[in-house]
């Protein structure tokens, strides 16, 4: 079974100016990660913006990623689906091109239907289907629906699901879950500015926007606290909290690619309905980058 | 320009017992509703499961209603689409199938990131591609986000923003729309526990999924209140109000189609990941259908 | 028992320029209002600043409305306690002064366990208790409690439970508590934004901060109703509702305050910590009421 | 100035069979906690039901405290009033029956007015006129209002406010407090299921119900943190986790009492409207304190 723990990124999708997909950039922008000591890369999570895409689009993104990562890079492939039946088949396909994981998000249209019990009968049904395992993806913002720790450590028992980005935030209810769910079970941190105090409670790592822009500094952060210096991974979480706030909650996927422009991963503008930023919001990532300490470059 | 008023159901989509789109229940289900009194229909609304479809299915979808109405009845075809591309596409397949109005909902999955600014640029970029004219369809139980009185009211000045429909279930913002908009802009309800003081405060009409189930009950009450007869709405409110709520927060689609079932609108299951009713919330549907006076076969 | 109907001011409490009551003031006010039509008046409501009065203060203010009111006008005393004893307690020296009805507010502090069993308890505990019958008082935006529509129809059973204020604002919950009662429950709105419909839907009156500025246009507008002069009542209502905004959500009792003080009905400053409106609010509260078209004087 | 940091408890409030407060009972529970090795009490937070005291009963309840404790135990005054003056007076007669620091809590009725100005100049008035220091009391499930990191920081330049307890819950908006606020600011966590992770990121103790329940082994977590001993701290927050969740947000002040008769400290039951727990719920506190390990007697 694949044991995945460190630092992903959950990569943005380039588009060039005419708003088609950038491949070729997609692919350079990979191969400079894949030294940065990031355990894999996720494919179209809520920064690839995967409902800006076609099915056709999304499979030729996870395909790319997967050419330009090293053989030790595992791909993590977004599935953002709103029936089993499509899930199901957008897990497969991502399959086909060569994804190791499926991170399947609950579904979220009809919200007051989602229970614990309708939420349970559809990852297990993605599950019992998938050729690869899947990871259960819980991010409220994005679909104010929330799938809570009780519910997770019940499907943590099918041996097709084997582990949960969690992009909550809420630092209780990941503690709950990383008490109830078995040793094996992989829980990643979805959410940059609780990083160090969620690996201090026993998450195996991140998949955090905030990586894309600044991986060195979340593996430092990683390593210190997997080497006991919890002193140091306390600054680094002090220098990453205002930055992974302003290219999450604060500017969003728009600030996120400004953000990545600026330390050489461009990825163009987002996808309409998203706005570009404005001059303003641009000098405010400018400024959060440089209060950070951690680009050189940008002192 | 397209003058609508009255009331407009929005049809549930017919699965056989294998999961596939039954048309002809469909249109046979049509061709029922054709002598209720009914200002037209709704295609692939939000009870209508289109985030359950392929794109292809939902142009059969509204090509079968199309085919299936008489002239006199207008159709609105739902657009349920996450980019501004994604939605002109489909706004684009809709008029080419025939439909009249294109029923655009708010984009949901950024919801941080749906400033009023976002929602404007949206909708008025949809307008501007889309042969048909367009209403706006706020829905916040579902999307999360919501399109405030004064962002409607501009965009009302569009000429090819000619509607709303309101299922936000709010009195006091859709009062304030009506007051903001134009005389001639075309606002409609789409929560079945206000109609008559939707109505009494100037709404041209309603959309609601109790019109599916007890369709001529909401055509008499949207005449009580043309004809003055206040006394006879209110009634008329206190009985579907009840069913109102239970086929929508209170049991959802599943609820629905269950009470369609029983009062001869068969159309099957919803789609996973919605679960089929227990038989208690079953016998529920059965003793509020009873209770509510409308279904003489039932008592 | 009681009959009340029509509309009654939620009175603000004036403060001179240290702080201190201004209970002459008050005086005068009431006897303004003596003429405008109301039903009678509230005390301490929402808007009365009671939580920013000792116990011998509110008392004070009740008994000085009370001496001001005609023997026509009903006096309402707003209860605002956070336990049983206390509320009870409050009741008893609201009724010693001359209070009518008391208007008991749901406890709100330990809102978590303010289950529909513990509000049950507490208003029958406060009726058996209470020399004068009460109202059950709803308004989460100020409380985060909400008493639902079938605990209210429940305890609306008790002989010494007669009314309810609700200013939650939400009309379907309003029209379901209208359906669910006896029809001698006396059901006031308390949200100026749905005055019209809550009328139209069956409610008895109202008590409404917007009553406190413009008494005789909500007065006029109850009449409308109770004539059957629907077009009347509706134009009423979109002149009534941007000022009711915002002398409610919009500025809160500071903007009442300030509204009063325009129209020959001042009260001084809020108390703190709430503070007075600065000159870009002020500017807004005389544009509001200049825009209304209700006071001649100001155009 | 005090310098303070370890575990307080946030001490309940004994009430006899009548509902008279019991005082000889309030000072043997302070007996008995006085060698668990907390650095002080907290009188009259959320859980000392406050709000359903007389202000004759707060100033008692404080007194006894005091007179109970060591010289070595700081004593904290909850001061939970509606307006500025109440909450200066409060804070006063705290001081006077020798309260050592004022835990003074966001105002909280008129929830909408409560911005950010509005509550820094509520603080700095009280602090004004404080005779002794106080922190801020950030406690939204209660409250409904929200202070945040940024308003906090700029008033901990206050030279009489000088630390707060933060009850949200939210570790990322704590560690954003704990990165902008001075050195000398005293942080202290008030939510039992984030006490290690908060602990971790830098805060200098905890105000926890749970604490109550389970001094020890909250002092052992502190400590094992002190020591750099993460992998017990963890282990200890995992076995204090469940027993936290019950005496809050489960079963609020009712549980955490009946869980105190469990272990040693009886004080009775809570005051009405708050109900005593019933059978069901009994059990389960029974069984929680079981579970955790934490007990011998109780295995």
């Amino acid at each position: 079974m694949i044991q995945l723990q460190g630092i992903l990124p959950p990569l943005t999708t380039p588009f060039d100016t005419q708003g088609y997909l950038d491949l070729s950039r997609l692919s350079q922008n990979v191969e400079r990660y894949n030294d940065q000591g990031l355990a894999g890369y996720v494919a179209l999570g809520s920064n690839g913006e995967a409902v800006h895409l076609s099915p056709g689009e999304r499979i030729e993104v996870i395909a790319h990623i997967k050419r330009a990562a090293t053989p030790q890079h595992k791909i993590i492939a977004g599935i953002n689906e709103l029936s089993t039946r499509a899930a199901i088949h957008a897990t497969r396909a991502a399959a086909d091109v060569g994804a190791d994981i499926a991170l399947v998000v609950t579904p979220y249209f009809y919200k007051a239907a989602m229970t614990a019990e309708v939420l349970s009968h559809f990852f297990q049904a993605v599950a019992d289907a998938s050729p690869i395992p899947i990871f259960i993806y819980n991010v409220p913002q994005n679909t104010g629906v929330v799938i809570d720790a009780a519910t997770i450590a019940a499907l943590a028992a099918h041996e097709n699901i084997v582990g949960l980005k969690d992009s909550a935030g809420g630092m209780g209810a990941l503690a709950d879950t990383l008490r109830l769910v078995p040793q094996a079970f992989q829980v990643f941190v979805g959410n940059g500015g609780i990083l160090y105090p969620a690996l201090a409670m026993g998450a195996r790592g991140a998949v955090l926007a905030v990586a894309c822009v600044a991986p060195r500094a979340c593996v430092d952060l990683y390593e210190a606290v997997q080497a006991g210096d919890h002193a140091k991974a306390r600054d680094l979480q002090n220098r990453l909290s205002p930055l992974a706030h302003l290219v999450t909650a604060g500017l969003g996927v728009a600030g996120l690619k400004a953000a990545l422009d600026l330390v050489g991963y461009p990825s163009g503008l987002p996808c309409p309905p998203l706005l570009p930023l404005n001059e303003a919001n641009k000098e405010k990532v400018k400024s959060v980058l440089r209060t950070s300490g951690l680009f050189s470059a940008m002192e």
